[in-house]
């Protein structure tokens, strides 16, 4: 990130620009979507061509999602019949409106794991789904491996981005994604001074009146502004990208106390 | 219902056979967890003929979902090139197996609202998603039905049915669903003794340990109970169906009572 990122005056408009620009990719944020869920939707064909939607667990190895379905469930038979296949998952939210949140489609092609692959899709199942021990070695359960050609990510209303299989793959989850709704909760409880001062000094809205911290992930936080002219959506960056959970507490502590020096 | 469910002893195979039909059917709890929700997974079909799969919200009039989707999304291009969709939508649950817990597929194919059927689709859009007032008019935003012609529900492991579009549209969301989340955790939280009581008077299993609410719906009260043998689920109903979420405390208060009396 440019120094002038913490400068305490600038063009609102063009730090603005900047502050939405700011936050993971939409390949690690799609990343960071699949690997704190289990569950999803997946979209397969009938034999008839028609698009089926129905819930199904699944579990992880790198990026790419493994299913068990039944053989004898619609879906396992669509799989079966026609590879061709895609997942939604939604991230946990507590919004009232549903298409304020993030949520990713994996889009592919199912393959059976081969013989190297399968003792790590099973596990990566198990690890997902532990209550699947009791029929995951059933004759009539398929263990599926959706290899993902094309991702589609959309992180609320006008945040999307079309992401390749390619940087997918290549992306990582982010790390501190375990720690941060827990973080967040703690910011918005007992800082709501610190968050002001945030927004005021690194965040790009110096009139800032109120804000509250609307997600946070390795590089920073977003927050939401309340000033006088409206409200708005802030970035604040971390000075370097946190590796765990355990660096939150004392990376928002730091920024906070930045911020608070600026007054 | 027959008079002697309410029978204290009786042929525990049989009863249980009969306590897993109690309950509503397949098609109201269909209709039950579409009125539930306001979000769910669309599958449509690309120009190639793939499934895409993406989180969509909607608004139902009757059992008719409505959708509203920007032209310019992925989704929207599907509809416009090929009618034919499925929806699943999830019943909220705080299982942390996913497949524990109920969901429906509805299947159809989508239509744009007749003239005399747009103002209603409008308000069920706007009722169900009240953001959508900013956007809901915009030119390159539609609004579809999902004609539903063939829905699946599943209740959990091992409880599935198939229902036609004519069931599925003839039957009715439950009525208490709005107060039974409430009700479900009081009988929890305060009343073990009455869900022991009634497992054992009425719900088949005269040796019940220990017994717990999984769920309540119109016509009574899905329990889980342990007893030596292992864990089972019992069904207990109500004397006759409820019309109201105000029927639900005194309709489970005499239900414990009356079962309190015969121990």
């Amino acid at each position: 990130m440019p120094d002038n990122r913490h400068a305490p005056t600038r063009n609102l408009a063009c730090v603005t620009v900047q502050a939405q620009g700011g936050g993971p990719s939409a390949a690690e944020a799609a990343r960071t979507i699949a690997a704190a869920a289990n569950a999803a939707t997946l979209a397969t064909l009938t034999a008839d061509g028609d698009p089926w939607a129905s819930l199904v667990a699944y579990g992880l190895v790198g990026g790419t999602p493994v299913l068990c379905v039944s053989n004898l469930a619609e879906h396992g038979r669509n799989l079966a019949g026609d590879p061709r296949a895609s997942m939604s998952i939604v991230a946990a939210s507590d919004d009232t409106d549903p298409l304020a949140g993030s949520r990713v489609t994996l889009a592919g092609t199912v393959t059976r794991p081969a013989v190297a692959e399968s003792d790590a899709a099973r596990q990566a199942y198990l690890d997902a789904v532990p209550g699947a021990h009791s029929y995951l070695d059933f004759s009539d359960f398929t263990l599926w491996l959706l290899q993902v050609q094309r991702v589609r990510w959309v992180g609320g209303y006008g945040r999307m981005e079309s992401v390749t299989g390619k940087d997918y793959h290549a992306a990582a989850p982010d790390p501190v994604a375990l720690g941060s709704a827990r973080a967040l909760a703690h910011l918005n409880a007992d800082h709501a001074d610190a968050l002001v001062a945030m927004a005021r000094a690194f965040g790009g809205y110096p009139d800032t009146d109120s804000a509250e911290c609307a997600s946070i992930d390795r590089y920073g936080l977003h927050l939401r502004v309340r000033t006088a002219r409206g409200e708005a959506r802030a970035r604040v960056d971390f000075p370097s990208a946190l590796d765990s959970p355990d660096q939150l507490r004392s990376a928002t502590a730091d920024l906070a106390r930045a911020a608070l020096r600026r007054r």
